[in-house]
């Protein structure tokens, strides 16, 4: 009988389950039918039904755990999603607590980016390395902390917040009460918003995107900004942790020609040991589905 | 016969090696009498001697080994200081491989700041923490993370740069190439910088906390921007860590209730997690000896 582990993985528009084997391999894939608008209820039943589904296609036998990533600072202590940008309606409930009780198993819970984070190092980009830093480049910005071997949790549960590091003191006013976040200078979202501030009116990160391929001059400098927002924020934590790697994720990394000469440039200049050292930026390699594989690999992890 | 253990701490003026033993308690003291200025093999010859009578003293049996820390950036895989502002001398040479040969044993080396995070964790505010972040601020500031009771080195031992988080993009030049730098707007000779810009001309950092204790309004308003800028790092490493505790230490923490107020104000403001859960602020308890006492305690750390 093959060993396996459940995933989870709460994402931005819908969720996914999957049964993953020890060596990596997807074994069953489901994904939810819930709208999120539906409220808590309709997504937690349909979180234990992707579950279930799963569990019940692959036996009970030979199921190592269940781990589910959802996005949003979350208090691991308590198994509770504090603050949830994307899904409000999941905020201060026993979301771990429930979906255990409903599956009547243990559940392990995680932060998404953190499961990505483990996801790469487990079967990604940070394959065979023990010390990482993921950035995941979304709507938001995510980050996980792998520090030999184990993700950085915190003593809440709440560490590995990089999108929320200060990179412009007075810069632009964050959800989260802070000025000049990460994500509001380099998430797709700034993209987006950098745009309407060039002229472009409402426009997409990927149209902004379109436009620097294109040749416009407005649009190029527009990811120059942006990468250099993510290289002040690369430097802090290159001088924080010295890691061998640091990953790159998300959809706006479609556009590294245009970031990374400023990011890396940013990066050097602020950072002596980034300077002095052999440290690697790289994309990562599981796009969207490091989430789940991280999520399916929290049972085993140290 | 009593376990014992051999610290040496190179501080900013003067050097000094202690005997320790397992509970902590002090055995055996002793100040190198060097100056710096006399170069480097002075300087090798005082460590050398110092920890050669500690030694000798209390006898090779029971000796659990030698830990030394050192300002600086590190590379701890060669042993080797890459960038000292204080002892420029020592820059690039091979300190630990020559301290091990002429002592015949050998040397864990290791960052000051990472050593007075260990020395806290081990006997000080730090007790029964797992996880810390401690700040020195000095003449430039340090900082040292602890993390599940070890020290996070980093792949080259470069981790815990943490006078180098940028906090203001375009703020002060730092000797390390960055702007901005945590240590170049809260350190003491930031503080003294702050003072010859408010017009009290070449004034130490210890002058300006008297101006502001005497009700000058101008030495109040240094500490208070000090603070901010203090604030902002710490909301970066309660974001990024969201460690439990989080301690300075040095000179400049005598004037904690004139740059308090303003750091956590800040901190609050600027980190969610801060804000939620209960992350301690505290001053350090070991002052000075917490490099020593945790070089000390390099031969038992995990």
């Amino acid at each position: 009988m093959t060993e396996y582990s459940i995933g989870l993985d709460l994402g931005g528009t819908n969720l996914r389950a999957a049964a993953i084997g020890r060596d990596g391999n997807l074994l069953h894939l489901v994904t939810g039918h819930t709208q999120y608008s539906e409220g808590r209820d309709a997504i937690m039943s349909d979180m234990v039904e992707a579950i279930d589904t799963v569990r019940t296609q692959q036996g009970h036998a030979g199921l190592a755990g269940i781990g589910v990533v959802v996005p949003g600072f979350i208090s691991l202590e308590e198994g509770v999603i504090r603050n949830c940008n994307n899904i409000p309606s999941l905020e201060n409930f026993p979301i771990r607590e429930q979906l255990s009780h409903s599956l009547n198993a243990p559940v392990i819970l995680e932060n998404d980016a953190n499961g990505a984070a483990l996801g790469e190092q487990w079967i990604g980009a940070g394959r065979g390395v023990d010390d990482l830093v993921l950035l995941t480049l979304g709507t938001g910005i995510g980050g996980g902390i792998v520090c030999d071997g184990k993700i950085i949790r915190g003593f809440m549960g709440m560490a590995g917040e990089l999108g929320h590091i200060t990179v412009i003191p007075n810069g632009n006013p964050c959800g989260c009460g802070n000025r000049g976040c990460l994500e509001k200078h380099a998430s797709a979202t700034a993209i987006s918003a950098m745009g309407k501030l060039m002229g472009y009116g409402d426009v997409t990160a990927k149209q902004v995107y379109e436009r620097a391929v294109a040749g416009d001059e407005r649009a190029v400098e527009i990811f120059a900004c942006m990468g250099e927002a993510l290289g002040i924020a690369l430097a802090t934590l290159v001088n924080a942790f010295n890691a061998p790697l640091y990953l790159l994720s998300g959809g706006v990394i479609g556009a590294w020609d245009f970031f990374a000469p400023a990011m890396l440039a940013e990066a050097r200049r602020r950072s002596f040991s980034f300077r002095t050292t052999n440290t690697r930026v790289e994309k990562a390699k599981l796009g969207g589905e490091a989430g789940l594989y991280g999520a399916a690999y929290l049972p085993w992890a140290k």
